[in-house]
């Protein structure tokens, strides 16, 4: 037994500290009602960034030795958690397109407003005439709206370059604000988010151009995950295969978005090359879903993205989680299809439309979330030894998350041990 | 033509300039497909709390004139709109009930909730037992939510007390606070919201409790109007019309909880009673709507009540505006089935769940709300003599509150022609 560490950090909370230990490097736990790790009383310090002591206020305090310069914070009647990790966004993104929202309102469909100049397609028209300079303060001012709603680590995806040297501008934007922003940014290429224009007659060619010359470059850019939109009309699983098997093969682990609009076998297809995460799902077949949980595949969520277009029907969640799936959830922030940048947002309605409990949406958005993005070993609970990314909310309880949506609770963000946003909800 | 008016406020837009103008007076106009009087350029100009000018900035600057003393808000890529009217709350309560959405996802029934202690009767308790100050502490917090969310006017309910004293403790708290705080109140009586217990086997001599005391009673403490829940295992047509009466003869106008669980005609009820207001509606028969339309009700719609209690239908908003009813949104906040405080939200999940477009969203959150609680006559719009209660969202344009869900994208909130709240959207 070692001694007291030293502690620059403690926070007390005297109504919930909710550390959802227990899940790292295992993505089956952490998922299951109510093992969030929720103590009544708790406390946690940090010391040099990461977590040095947590747990009941006693055991903290003789473990963690407090000194003149230890930030104390009085947390009473507040509740204390990780860190959102937000595990899905195309956050890099110029320009915005809730024009669109009238005219699906009106009933134009999905071709109509491609037609018209909307869709993906405006995005990476605007992203491709963008400077790095502007790509970078747009997108600088949605991770200050979502850290002010107390996410800490976001996966940020290419996508809307379509083109080698777009796809790279969107990776050096996540290098540069990894560098100049207190979030955490995790890199994916997505070179494969749809056909582009000039190689409508010719997906194929283009498939090869994503293999020979973007993955080669986005993996030597930073980006450490691999994805694809796989489903019809987009990328068949076939080219999606090929597509992952050569990112995996230049060093970028597969994610992928499957089943999002039919069920087409992405899932399937996530199990069979040992993706670290399968999003959307919305359609997945219960196949696909036993295939994922025996593959140990994390399903990322995103049931904003299903309100925000209208869909008849939410991503099967309970199933899912009765098949030891382990569920994550994420904003999906991008500007077509679901552009809020918050993660308390996505828990409520993983609560009311997706049927899972306060507890299990709470790990989906932090442990879940962080072994989607291959973090869990630093970061998604609060365990010694991780880094101190911490929130703290305005709320006796998290099931206060789901009981106010639409208000954002956070009044403080700790990034790496360090207060970097305090706030008044009531303001 | 008079010469030019002193201002002592002036707001420059760039962006967009949302006046609503138009609906006073007429519950019917107001509520088209972008009939929201969006000026792409325009300014407002206040003097003495009340609005002197609006239009395009040069005929405002004819008409207003700038002192000394002006304060002036440079607008330039916002958007300003009238404060939200939120026209149906029971915002003064004690306590909280989040535990009873956990129990909702377990599969437990509302009767079973009500035997653990939960429901409603768990609020009524909590309220009786609350000093009038302790009341008022745990509202006015509620109060400072809704109104950093831009809402200007807020409808508050009794009916967590069900006895004489208790419901004149939440008119006082109404009272109160309308004098305390920036916010517009107005005050409604729902002494019939449920049975009490003590009452349980004898409902009709609650009812002739509420008529014979209650009502009178409420009148006296500044009760505007007068509520009732119709509905199946509540009270009948036959009760309600009794109450809503009793009220109007005691110079209270009738509003009504009509047909939110079961088709049970309260939309009926309304048209017959001339009711302000009819709300929640989810079950409104279509004969039920034709008789709104014809009576010119307003139709209060409570959607977010629907996602959180998890009901398998919204109401009919599409249908109720194609027959000419005007159309009006609120939170419903309340401890049991919709605990949000904003405005912004339900606007968001209007134009989503309800189909509403953005423009007809706004103006039942500002001109139609005001037509519910009797106040179109003096706020819900921008236009010369009205309340100055305006907001200024950091936002291109009014299209970005349903693209933005769980965001609070308000920047200013001025009531009165006083600025009582700045904030920033990225912290």
């Amino acid at each position: 037994m070692n001694g007291p560490v030293a502690c620059d950090l403690l926070i007390h909370s005297s109504s919930e500290l909710v550390t959802v230990a227990g899940g790292t490097q295992r993505p089956k736990r952490g998922r299951g009602r109510g093992d969030t790790g929720v103590m009544e009383r708790g406390a946690v310090a940090g010391g040099g960034g990461r977590i040095v002591a947590v747990g009941g206020p006693d055991g903290v305090r003789r473990r963690a030795a407090v000194g003149r310069d230890t930030v104390v914070i009085d947390a009473s009647g507040k509740t204390v958690l990780p860190g959102f990790v937000d595990p899905h966004t195309h956050v890099v993104h110029a320009g915005s397109r809730e024009f669109e929202l009238g005219m699906r309102l009106a009933g134009r469909s999905y071709m109509d407003i491609l037609a018209a100049g909307g869709g993906i397609l405006h995005t990476v028209k605007a992203t491709r005439a963008a400077s790095l300079d502007e790509l970078a303060a747009q997108t600088r001012r949605r991770l200050d709206v979502m850290l002010a709603h107390g996410t800490t680590t976001v996966e940020s995806k290419t996508g809307y370059g379509l083109n080698t040297e777009t796809e790279l501008k969107q990776l050096a934007v996540n290098r540069r604000l990894a560098a100049e922003h207190p979030i955490r940014i995790v890199s994916t290429f997505m070179g494969a988010h749809a056909v582009p224009p000039e190689y409508r007659d010719d997906p194929d060619a283009f498939v090869q151009l994503v293999i020979d010359e973007m993955i080669p470059a986005a993996a030597g850019a930073g980006a450490e995950f691999c994805d694809v939109f796989c489903e019809r009309g987009v990328f068949t699983v076939e080219q999606s295969r090929r597509i992952l098997e050569a990112g995996l093969a230049a060093g970028m682990r597969p994610k992928i978005h499957a089943d999002e609009i039919v069920p087409f076998g992405g899932a399937e297809l996530a199990a069979e090359v040992g993706a670290v995460s399968a999003d959307h799902l919305v359609h997945a077949s219960s196949e696909g879903i036993r295939r994922l949980a025996e593959a140990g595949v994390v399903a990322v969520l995103l049931p904003a993205t299903t309100l925000f277009l209208m869909g008849e029907k939410f991503a099967p969640a309970r199933e899912m989680i009765e098949a030891g799936v382990p569920v994550a959830l994420a904003t999906d922030c991008n500007p077509g299809s679901s552009p809020t940048e918050s993660m308390q947002y996505v828990i409520a309605l993983a609560c009311t439309a997706l049927g899972m409990t306060p507890a299990e949406a709470v790990a989906a958005a932090t442990i879940n979330a962080a072994h989607a993005v291959g973090r869990a070993h630093e970061t998604g609970s609060l365990e010694v030894g991780k880094l101190a990314d911490i929130i703290v909310l305005d709320a006796p309880n998290h099931q206060f998350i789901p009981y106010k949506p639409g208000i954002n609770l956070v009044e403080r963000v700790i990034i790496g041990g360090e207060i970097v946003l305090e706030r008044s909800v009531g303001r």
